[in-house]
């Protein structure tokens, strides 16, 4: 079972492919996806994250895609474009028909962490054990990868 | 000038296709995109909704795309969903290479009716009356039109 996680960010999202085969579980590829510059119109940003994410799902071939549930962001402007990544998300997923998975931070952080308020850098340190990662993944990646642990753990149960 | 405006509704959305020929405004097309019964998936029902709307744009080609803003809804999920239906309509405009402009529903209740607190009824009364129509357009299909001719009034002036 191969599934990508996929963590949404307004300036940057993180993407991370996790593997299970048995016990064990191999990270395949993690990453950002940089949205385009503020000065790009709105619609364009977001055709170049579909894009983007497309391509990365036809290289590394997922069977599920994991999205970390959308929580109320303190700026509202911040929120409607996590919205609208969410939904060019999802729609691609279902293009690809590949079925999507969300589950929430603090559900995320309990599986990786096994604590819903840890802290990012645990999260990190903690996603770079479980894959025996060479370097600690970026705070994007890291949420995306623990995204895609937290769904082959939740499988595995 | 062709345009079409879109008015998104987290249970049903609105177009509605107008065109411009010197002084003259005429309406080519409205109608409503239900989405899908609740019971099928958010990503399935955004993946309907895009190509609904994609075959709306192929049969009656305009040449630019009008979205309401949206404002901050009570409810949070219903927020959500109409960010991610907003992504997922600047998505298809952008891939089928068409400006999308936005406006705020006050702006557009201006345009057509001269105030911006107007209530739903005055906007539908005022639309028939504008295009003509034979009838008087739903609720959804009366913004999508409003939304259509706040931008070619923008354009005019």
């Amino acid at each position: 079972m191969r599934v990508v996680g996929i963590d949404l960010g307004s300036r940057r999202s993180g993407y991370g492919v996790v593997e299970r085969q048995g016990q064990a579980i191999f990270c395949i590829s993690w990453g950002e996806i940089k949205l385009s510059s503020n000065k790009k119109k709105l619609s364009q940003r977001l055709c170049s994250f579909y894009d983007h994410l497309e391509a990365i799902i036809k290289q590394y071939l997922p069977q599920e895609v994991v999205i970390e549930d959308l929580y109320v962001a303190r700026n509202v402007k911040t929120a409607f474009v996590l919205g609208h990544l969410k939904g060019v998300a999802m729609l691609l997923a279902e293009k690809m028909s590949l079925p999507v998975f969300t589950y929430s931070p603090s559900e995320i952080k309990k599986a990786v962490v096994g604590y819903g308020r840890a802290d990012k850098e645990q999260v990190r340190a903690m996603v770079q054990r479980l894959l025996q990662l060479p370097e600690m993944p970026g705070e994007h990646a890291a949420d995306a990868l623990a995204a895609a642990l937290c769904h082959l753990h939740t499988l595995r149960l």
